[in-house]
């Protein structure tokens, strides 16, 4: 085989398909997000950024940046080693007790990302505990599918968020197997949410486990920003709370929240959280000032929730369809890989405003979207000159309004 | 299942065998390291730190954390996206850049640890070109092993560094079929070294790509730092070289160097490449500035070169196994974990001296270990102490000396 000729067209088809990614190179400025910098090839210039996941800003909150001013200053660069071996430092300890009281759980345990922890506790949990069934919600995220698949652990996939099939499937499955239902709060590309009360009232009466991925809920929902399963009152009746530092808490890592017998088993059987470098502890130190301040303040989630109100207000009124949903995240539905790299490239180009076009494979082909995240950092002129410039641009691609739009 | 009843019988196991692991709580000083003060539940100390990874004490060089603490303030926390998704900073963009120079290639990709790195680029080249064959060195990395796992691909393992068994493996496997070597330059437990230039030759011969791991390599071999690959002049006969920004140079990540082709199709069917959020552009910043500086600056590697000469020839004037490689790595033989545990303890109590003892799985059972990793910033004192701390312990403990050794 000639192995560059065979990469080459492995691209050449993706380029085919209108699914090669393009990175927009990015200079934020701090104090000024949502806005920054585009470093195009042809000349920079400066552009919103309506699709972060910095949900809330937090990662220009001063708080933020102290923190890890401080933790640079005090403690210096990287951790110098794995959790085992040197890399375990106050400043992860810490950490680890914030999250653990965030979740109302006994312990919690860090990962280098939110996919690590999934991939790691997923698949130390279902392939160390012999004859484990996982029970896995159809969309749950790459992570979680990937340490499902490493587990090497039967795996029984239920339609998405639909309680009478994970029912039948649990009640179809060996009554002694250890079971794990495994799925997610808010579904991160379309922005619906699970019923966790009923999937916690099935893990109980078929005697199962839960494992509940927060990833694009914590920071967001819940008094002092736990998640959906805080909002619910239902943080006890999770095995597993898993989630991240580095979307609405703005920094990086992730972490799952559990028992400490179910923390420390993780802790000690998973090759992803033990051979590996620990965070910058100037990171987790910064993603702690986050969780604290979260904690203690709602404006941020107040104002977010009505700017993604104003956002949704203003597309029903121009007929642009995007899909309903109970969440922060706004999928305004374009159906083609082509024409959603096109308006995105015009937003861009044309407008200052920047939204990756969202292809396969990270949603279905036909399902190309823009996926916006209206945040409390940006403002009335921001949505307005977001709003005319998807007005112009929905006129000028003949893209489908509603209702004709299939939603 | 109980499944508490169950984590904590696993836990239990781990305790009689000796192999539960206790993470030290460090707090690291800044300027101080390797000082830290020992965060332990009855009081805290100091201790001088004797097995980071962090080799020359870059993590407190004043370079990185100048440019750690300059990008926290032009531009904010964390990245707040994937890379795709708004998660695309120009200090990633300009990483990248370096880290290709660094290793003469045309391209690099960056990814969010060495373990991730090795997981997903291996698991994607392995299973995405059609029939691909891995010859795996039999003591690779953790994170290489299930890289390759992951990809389901035909995997034979090798002897380790055993060009004969490896020249065996490849004449037996179909001529057509595409081959990838993967092996490591500097292992990172026995400290030895692969032999580089034979591998490749034999890559020549079989028509196979070479995928080489210099995680504990880089920044510390080589005119530039850019690893043994460097040193022996063979950097451009290797398909890959990845490596970590997380031990010499003192931050944290990962990444691969190769062609714009290859990091091209990771960069976009690598599933732990694309579904996470990118490094905070603080880590990138620090990362670059590390890697700049060892580019230019030869005398942390001289330093640490003749630290580790005078602590090998102090553990031989006094007879104390350790195994004789060529690399930075002093590994002091113990053969037993309680005992292993119990020495590493005492240090660290009595002596104010943290080692942590390596023990299953990290090695096999039976050759536990104190890996001890000398640095520019250990003065002699601090040299001294250790030496005068292991003489007094290899006495009282009866801990086997050279030549009873097994070596
Ligand atoms: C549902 C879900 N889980 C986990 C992750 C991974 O988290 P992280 O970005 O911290 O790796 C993501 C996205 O990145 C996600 O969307
Ligand atoms: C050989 C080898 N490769 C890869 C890794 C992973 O690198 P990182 O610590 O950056 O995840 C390690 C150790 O952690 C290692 O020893």
């Amino acid at each position: 085989m000639h192995y560059q000729d065979y990469f080459k067209s492995r691209l050449d088809a993706l380029r085919d398909d209108g699914n090669y990614r393009v990175f927009a190179d990015l200079q934020r400025k701090r104090g000024a997000f949502p806005k920054a910098r585009h470093m195009a090839k042809d000349g920079a210039g400066d552009v919103t950024i309506w699709c972060s996941n910095d949900y809330l800003g937090m990662g220009q909150h001063p708080d933020v940046l102290a923190a890890m001013h401080n933790a640079i200053d005090t403690v210096g660069a990287g951790a110098g080693g794995t959790r085992n071996i040197s890399g375990t430092t106050h400043d992860h300890v810490l950490l680890e007790g914030e999250l653990a009281d965030l979740h109302g759980k006994e312990a919690a345990l860090l990962f280098t990302s939110g996919y690590v922890s999934n991939w790691a506790a997923l698949g130390t949990l279902a392939s160390q505990i012999p004859g484990c069934i996982v029970f896995s919600d159809a969309l749950n995220h790459a992570s979680m599918i990937e340490g499902i698949r490493h587990s090497k652990a039967a795996r029984v996939i239920w339609k998405h968020n639909d309680l009478a099939d994970l029912e039948a499937k649990l009640a179809a499955a060996d009554p002694d197997a250890p079971k794990l239902i495994a799925f997610e709060s808010v579904y991160s590309m379309d922005g619906d949410i699970a019923p966790i009360k009923e999937i916690c009232d099935l893990a109980d009466k078929y005697n199962a486990m839960t494992y509940l991925d927060e990833v694009h809920a914590v920071g967001l929902y819940g008094p002092r920003g736990a998640g959906v399963a805080e909002r619910e009152g239902l943080m006890d009746r999770l095995t597993v709370i898993e989630g991240t530092l580095g979307k609405a808490f703005g920094v990086m890592g992730g972490y799952i929240a559990a028992s400490a017998e179910l923390c420390d088993f993780v802790r000690s059987f998973a090759s992803g959280f033990i051979f590996t470098t620990a965070l910058p502890p100037a990171v987790a130190a910064g993603a702690r000032a986050s969780v604290q301040h979260l904690k203690r303040s709602n404006a941020e989630r107040e104002c977010q929730k009505e700017r993604v109100a104003k956002v949704r207000a203003g597309l029903d009124k121009m007929g642009i369809p995007h899909i309903d949903n109970p969440s922060h995240i706004i999928p305004v539905m374009v159906g083609d890989p082509v024409k959603c790299k096109f308006i995105s490239d015009t937003l861009m180009r044309d407008y200052g405003i920047y939204i990756q076009p969202i292809n396969y494979p990270t949603v279905p082909k036909g399902t190309e979207r823009l996926r916006i995240t209206p945040s409390p950092v940006h403002s009335d002129a921001d949505i307005a000159h977001l709003l005319g410039a998807l007005e112009e641009l929905w006129h000028q691609c003949e893209v489908a309004r509603v209702p004709q739009a299939a939603q």
